[in-house]
């Protein structure tokens, strides 16, 4: 039988969305769901990130997966290493490896490439964000691609799907354009069960988390 | 035999460096260079970028990859499918590949992801940079992984640091802090003799691509 995943997320992040229901342990939780995988979270400090923490994910991020010893951080590698378990999330043929390998990549590094330095750069609210113009080009080229299939890759939902529809959820993206596909694709994706199980999964998570920190803030009075 | 991997890139690109030695092909003659693989490079229209090449690229970018039928687009991607092909790109152990895994997705969404907005915005001149501290930190936390080593995964000169040093040898990106480890990283690696031949191979088919301009130009007048 195979070992319990491990997958490591903080313990507590602030009040709000994002980044509750958007911190990125919820794509692995996601990927399990939908390959019926055992795994449970455990938690790293938010506050205090130590040596500790940077000895497993050197950038001070979550999330990192431990599966039976093999440790993997970036949710983008967890999750192509969480697809080769199931069909559900990677199909076995060249072909469609490929083309699930390619949308992966695509949503990592030709999307979320712009949204998350554009969203970055939203928080400090400049007047034009010089970004606007990037993101909408990407945006649109990837409207195009949805006007002709239901998912991105190998005629079937994928771990593409999971990644590309948790980088354009995120509040905002979509507003800055026209993109009905776009917004059905993200409704679509998130509409299934085992995205709501995750979802559901990190904000019981962080809930705890504030119920332990309170508790923490009265020991201490 | 294995058939030849055909590499598609532009037929030209503008004259400077970059994009000339950094346009993204650079990556795939790099990993075949490295792994004694077979290929060739053809090109698509730099000016005039159609339905064809949309349909093989959906943003409309270089390069992407036939693989004996097999199209695979996204840098990162093709780098992963032509990993596996050898060792000298991808250890064959589990710990080895999840590793490899890890640091290659860190280098597309980690650290690409603020290098490359950083150097957009950056074209525009701006008094500051809405990106600096950002990349400065995730530069920070790359210099001490490798304070402890000289390649990043598994022991070995992997795909992760071809495609990390390829996205850190961008002209300025390292002068923003101090990195002498970072700045050795990507000595390192470019002195390798399969960087040279596939920076020499890209600068040659883009002067190629001047001949033809002018060529072009002259029979027009």
């Amino acid at each position: 039988m195979a070992e319990t995943l491990i997958i490591w997320s903080y313990d507590w992040v602030p009040a709000g969305t994002p980044p509750r229901g958007h911190v990125r342990d919820i794509r692995l939780r996601w990927a399990c769901e939908e390959a019926g995988l055992d795994y449970e979270v455990r938690s790293v400090p938010f506050d205090d990130r130590g040596a500790e923490h940077f000895s497993r994910q050197p950038f001070g991020q979550v999330p990192f997966l431990d599966d039976g010893g093999i440790t993997v951080f970036e949710s983008g590698a967890c999750l192509l290493h969480l697809a080769r378990k199931s069909e559900k999330l990677l199909p076995r043929t060249s072909e469609g490896e490929a083309q699930v390998l390619q949308w992966t990549i695509a949503a990592l590094n030709s999307v979320e490439m712009v949204t998350v330095p554009w969203w970055f750069i939203g928080l400090s609210k400049p007047e034009n964000n010089p970004l606007d113009r990037w993101m909408l080009q990407r945006l649109k080229h990837l409207e195009a691609v949805l006007a002709q299939r239901e998912w991105l890759a190998a005629g079937q939902f994928s771990v593409a799907d999971l990644l590309m529809a948790d980088v354009l959820r995120v509040p905002g993206v979509l507003a800055v354009g026209n993109f009905p596909r776009l917004r059905a694709y993200v409704e679509r994706a998130c509409a299934r069960p085992a995205f709501e199980r995750a979802h559901d999964g990190q904000m019981a998570h962080f809930a705890a988390g504030d119920q332990h920190r309170q508790l923490g803030a009265e020991r201490k009075t």
